[in-house]
């Protein structure tokens, strides 16, 4: 079974709605044949590279919040990441683009380390001091924490077309699933749970995707094919 | 979409059908939405490492055919692989034990050069004169040549248990689908494909897969998620 997670390293409700899935799928007694594919949702696709700001004074410039308001926001969130045992930063984190980070993920992905940077981006965006936004040496100090090979990591971000396609047909591909916000989970391209939902529902999905897996539908008759008896040819 | 292929190196119907599954896709219109897969099947899991031994002998004596027999199959086999422009070696290759090159297809998955692997793998195995067999030399050199590291390589081929979950799990999992024989084609894990078909065959079952993609059912109600309105928790 398949599972693809939509996400945005600038989405705190991606941050929390991971954890409570990996809660489940810690649980779920055919996690061994569950493989897991995070794929790229920018919430802020319109922003430059350079364009970094305090998250503050972005959601009450961006969104109308009073200050108080993004502040309980930022608190209520800090909560229920500490619910979840993850650190969070609840003062004095930036907002910025995320696309280069998508793209190293990309690259990630193909190298099999797509997990590992990923909770490392996150980690670094949503409890350390040092902004990850509009630093490249950052990027690849994560990146070859991770396990990518620094030189790789270097060339993605120095050309702005590498993995930018897999991005942007990424992004579209959860507009077509019909999600318009982030985290958005899909097993098996069959149920699809939207949010960082309680780990409860997210038993639910696994057990029913699993255990409603379809039987296959044969398309095309006999062929030609190698089996216990050999490769012979099938007598019609 | 994604399409699982199970096959196993030592297969000639395997060799083809992946040729004749490629003229398919290569004429798809949503080629680039479809992540091709390829998973383990080992048509002979009980022959040890250095049990090696000239495919004619072997077809004469696990299949009881005639020398005349089997060399008639092999060219068979030649002359459908070079149908689709495959080279092939009807006299002198070799069979055995195919688990070591499964689990380096295994370690290529996971560095995200399995295709190339692979190819160079058939190739080796049916169109070369060196065999592929009990030779870890010759294994290091195609998996460098697919852009593995060579220590990386020699490490998994050291500990025989490397991979080897991952093998047997895939074989596990072919037999749950219903595949007896290999190649074996799955498509979104919904529709199957049996045998080196025609590219026609595949045409259809790709256009099927695709067109009957089901609409997503979703598990969980409203929860907390970002969005473009940012990432409110939703008001009940």
């Amino acid at each position: 079974m398949r599972v693809e997670i939509w996400s945005d390293i600038a989405c705190p409700w991606c941050y929390v709605g991971k954890a409570r899935f990996e809660k489940a799928l810690a649980a779920f007694p055919h996690r061994e044949q569950v493989e897991v594919v995070h794929r790229s949702f920018e919430l802020d696709p319109g922003r430059a590279k350079g364009d970094v700001q305090p998250v503050i004074s972005m959601l009450t410039r961006k969104y109308g919040m009073s200050e108080g308001q993004a502040e309980a926001g930022e608190d209520n969130l800090g909560a229920q990441a500490a619910g979840e045992g993850l650190p969070y930063r609840t003062r004095g984190r930036d907002h910025g683009s995320t696309f280069d980070m998508h793209r190293l993920l990309h690259l990630a992905r193909a190298r099999g380390r797509q997990e590992e940077l990923l909770d490392l981006l996150y980690r670094a965006n949503f409890a350390e001091e040092r902004s990850v936004f509009d630093d490249d040496g950052r990027l690849v100090e994560l990146a070859v924490a991770a396990g990518l090979d620094a030189d790789a990591v270097r060339e993605v971000l120095a050309d702005p077309t590498a993995y930018a396609d897999e991005v942007r047909a990424d992004q579209r591909e959860a507009a077509e699933l019909g999600a318009s916000g982030v985290p958005f989970f899909v097993l098996d391209r069959k149920y699809g749970v939207s949010g960082a939902q309680p780990a409860e529902v997210f038993t639910e999905a696994l057990t029913r995707a699993w255990g409603e897996r379809p039987p296959l539908t044969a398309v095309g008759g006999d062929a030609q094919a190698c089996g216990p008896d050999g490769c012979a040819v099938p007598q019609k």
